[in-house]
């Protein structure tokens, strides 16, 4: 068996680890630490996982048992800390936080509003989406989780495959649940009465994972760029929004094309992806919907082109796909497993 | 006092129209239709209206008294059927239908699978939208009043002002709760059980809303155009989603500029509304939520520029600015009265 | 018109007063004080109530308006200091905290933890449910408005009228929105994370509404008790809840009689209110709902016996009955107005 | 591996009984029918279970495979159909439904509504509660397994155990979230503008839930009786109620003793529970809540006694202890294995 330490588990990222990691056959976590609960059993926290009755919370000080696979499920300044003095000793590291998504220092720092102290480990840290860089992960000891958006409007834009330099301009609108959207249980943004019955866009133009999803969904090609950004690449916008549900993020990307939408997009792309364990690409936008993949680890694709334009909507579990099982399947492809292990059935 | 008769009183939008009127100081509904309820009380059907105890439903096809302004909150078919009759027999008519919102024969009939059997009265339709039409509507017999998407979209494009004519395309996002996505209590589409924690797209790059915008936002200069039409003038796309809420429209409007976006946008926008009783500039896109128009004829606007994008936000309550209350607003100028007139408070 | 000052305006229940307080024909709000938004106008605060542009928050202390009705939605504490004051200078208040409801001092101390520092005013303290107290009301210059759990209680027992002697216990189960469950917007417990998708009891047997419903729906006879009170009279239980939705409270009021339920209760009760403006009894108590009673000042009743039990489900508005409606009512007393003034329409 | 038949696989309890057996080490489902989806496979159906992509629907005439397990989540009139045919067939069966629950025929019939056409097999229906009935049901070759409602309130009651003779009268109030309420996705009363931001009791003194609390909460004392029964034992009341959440019963139980409420009853009845596998009592009732036991076979469980007064309040996951995880939790037991096999995480 694997043996997982788990840093911030006391959070919804960490509390969303611990209840897949209770069917992976190969991995079981040893080590949790919250600061807040330290001293605290799992079911104290979390009623819904009595079988973790004999894990405790350690202290993020607390040194993590040899030879376990770390996931960072920390804040990012704390993910700065802890990262290198683990990888030091030894361990595979997989962290969740934003630290180590962006290649660009000046990026990272001014979409972030944080100092990045640890940027020499950067070129050591493989962006964890197996769809994209499967190869690296399996060698990688570092790997830096996508963020919950990325990951719904990166797979789409990845898989148009050749057709990528045929694309003139992107805009994506996303929506997501408060799980996703950041929101702390204490903070007034986030009462009941702030979200139910209401409806919002935030950080318009400003939000942390643009630049992460302009790096990364055209590997390979001049990557995407903000409208103010006087670089070469075609511009990608990226609008997020909270909706008064749990969880789940809905992604409406609409692709304007430099000549005519591709013809045989649909086969082009459902052949793409056709190896993909989590990508389904359905018959009609319009089946796309939050309920078909919530609490798993599937992305749901459905698109229609109209002259110059194709409309992709994309749906995923932003604490699954979007977090805790992409870590997962990060961790089985670090460890030599079947990247679907533990991950077909929460 | 202004009689009123309100033909299909019985569904949304004849609640809504009703729950307004109650204020008004110089209108009263006398007269009402609804085929289902013929007979009862309006409080037997809405008991949360209890100041209408003596106004009873009609069928449709009685009589309604002379003089009277007719409110038709009826299907698509059955306004056409009403329509003529009641122009005929003088009555000013303010329809809540789609049926002649479209002054293009064979695009309404492609958008709204039907035939348009009274398109001799197409020309004599003033589009009920006051902040562009409001010469037109003071000395109308027959307004077509707007659809709830269109009204949130073509007012912030109206108000571009001089600066439409700089606009390359432009890419619309729409969320609407319920009672503004047209579905009937009875259909299976509208459980709770399969709206609630969900959200999904419809009708994508199919609504029959998309056309009413793409001709009456550019009132004056060439219409916007779908992007499988060979015509001049921009792009204008629109994709709605269905909120699990029950009011509200939120609508994410990305503008591409042929060159940089104007610098005093937001100046030149707050003066070209200056005069505009229901429309507010809010001064950065975060601040329009629904909570804030829910329940009001008030139109919420944010906008944030960037490079050759501008992303504004609009915010209405499909209801009352995107129904009930633009028609009553329409009536207000039919009749010579100040248009704000019973519109201030709910 | 009446001036109208409102201590306490910025919070729920003062929202609500203002709300109504528009269409108002009467009486009209002429100071407001907010320690919180002292100095900013109405619509700053309350988007929705734009009508109220030329009114600006005040600070608690400063002196209200001479001869103006004081509405007190302050905290307990706050009332107690503001009401002898107010009162000293000849203002007639209508208090809308707890702080006056309950005539025994040691009870109010054990239920709200709270010493009452200003008893000597409590015989001066009409309790101000107009279907009991109505009489009272018109001639008082003091106001204890009543809660809203309690409303929706003691009313419907009340109306028992002769049969209320032959009631042996009475068990109420009592579900509220958030709005009514006391929740701050910035109080973890009612974050949108742990309301939604979620239902709990609390305050269990401590409920400070309790006694406040044992002594007023008994008037004229032996209070209710509690289980753990050595006096004549009944038991009373009331245990409450909190429901995932925004306002409304629905109680599920359990009476075991002596005997047999009255074969006539229905139509008992019936004649009982016949003359009351606000309360509705229904012919099944199936179709009492909460949509039927949210943003009205109603009251709605349905019951069915059986054998010795008598079941009755009430449904109010807690922020309109059991708040700013009631007070409203009790103003429209105080000053000698038909008591639905203002009332029948929101 | 226990080859598993599903009767009415393509319902609530059947895709919540398919997502539970997927983690079932010793059981597999290898028959399911479905009128409906005839042909489909399961992920055609539910998309959220790709791991039964080669199990497809059947017609609930076909035969089952010989030596299966059948679960029948069927309608009741479904249910007294198929039971015979499959006992008869040597099948051990647990039906789901309530057709085999209530012991007298009469009350059966005037609660159900339906003629009970195979009463005589009701001596061998096991009730399928383990906690009461479990060396019974390891014995038994047909059980019935429990409704949703009466699970959440039987096992408080039944593990009251000694004191169960002090009990003069119990009242249980029941919210339900909609996929206990059994409202069909297609019925108006179900829609989201019908249940959203509303509550409502229904079935008030009618609910065919009752009798079978009123029995199975007893065993082995004179039962407990409608207040229009003339038979002895205590009266039990039972009034449920309609959420506007998705999963979930939260049950308020008052009970009145004869004398004082036992002073030990906390540590009675955690030692009376101590060994029970799925029973958790907290220590404080207010901690009971459904987010607690959502997606989990756990009966939370949380009482305060003050006086002659007790109030116990209970929760659970309607769709797996109050349906499918208690069917499994059978079939464990009639199979020999340890009741909690597949259960502890879903």
């Amino acid at each position: 068996m694997i043996p997982i330490s788990i840093f911030g588990a006391g959070g919804l990222t960490g509390r969303e680890l611990l209840t897949w990691l209770r069917h992976h056959p190969e991995a079981r976590p040893v080590f949790i630490t919250s600061d807040q609960h330290a001293g605290l059993a799992v079911p104290d926290v979390f009623p819904e996982l009595p079988e973790y009755n004999d894990l405790k919370f350690s202290r993020h000080a607390e040194p993590c048992p040899e030879g376990s696979v770390a996931f960072l499920a920390t804040p990012n300044a704390t993910s700065l800390d802890l990262a290198p003095v683990l990888l030091e000793k030894g361990h595979h590291v997989i962290d969740l936080s934003g630290s180590f998504r962006i290649p660009e220092k000046e990026l990272f720092e001014k979409f972030y509003g944080l100092q990045h102290s640890a940027f020499d480990l950067m070129d050591r840290a493989v962006y964890g989406m197996p769809e994209i860089y499967r190869e690296k992960i399996k060698n990688a000891a570092f790997v830096s989780n996508p963020g919950c958006y990325p990951t719904g409007s990166i797979l789409p834009l990845h898989f148009l495959g050749d057709y990528r330099d045929r694309v003139r301009q992107v805009i994506i609108d996303a929506k997501s649940g408060v799980s996703g959207a950041g929101g702390r249980t204490e903070d007034a943004g986030f009462s009941f009465q702030k979200v139910y019955e209401n409806f919002r866009a935030y950080k318009v133009l400003k939000h942390q994972h643009t630049p992460e999803i302009q790096i990364h969904a055209r590997q390979g090609l001049d990557r995407f760029r903000g409208p103010e950004e006087n670089i070469d690449g075609p511009i990608l916008l990226f609008t997020p929004h909270l909706l008064p549900i749990y969880r789940g993020i809905l992604s409406t990307i609409v692709i304007e094309w430099k000549e005519e939408a591709p013809a045989d997009l649909q086969e082009h792309m459902a052949k793409a992806i056709s190896e993909e364990p989590f990508l389904r690409l359905l018959d009609s936008p319009e089946k796309v919907e939050l309920n078909r993949v919530q609490n798993t680890n599937f992305v749901d694709l459905g698109l229609r082109s109209m002259g110059s334009i194709t409309i992709i909507v994309s749906a995923i579990d932003n604490l699954v796909k979007g977090a805790a099982g992409q870590a997962i399947q990060n961790m089985n492809l670090m460890c030599g497993l079947d990247e679907r292990t533990g991950l077909l059935a929460r």
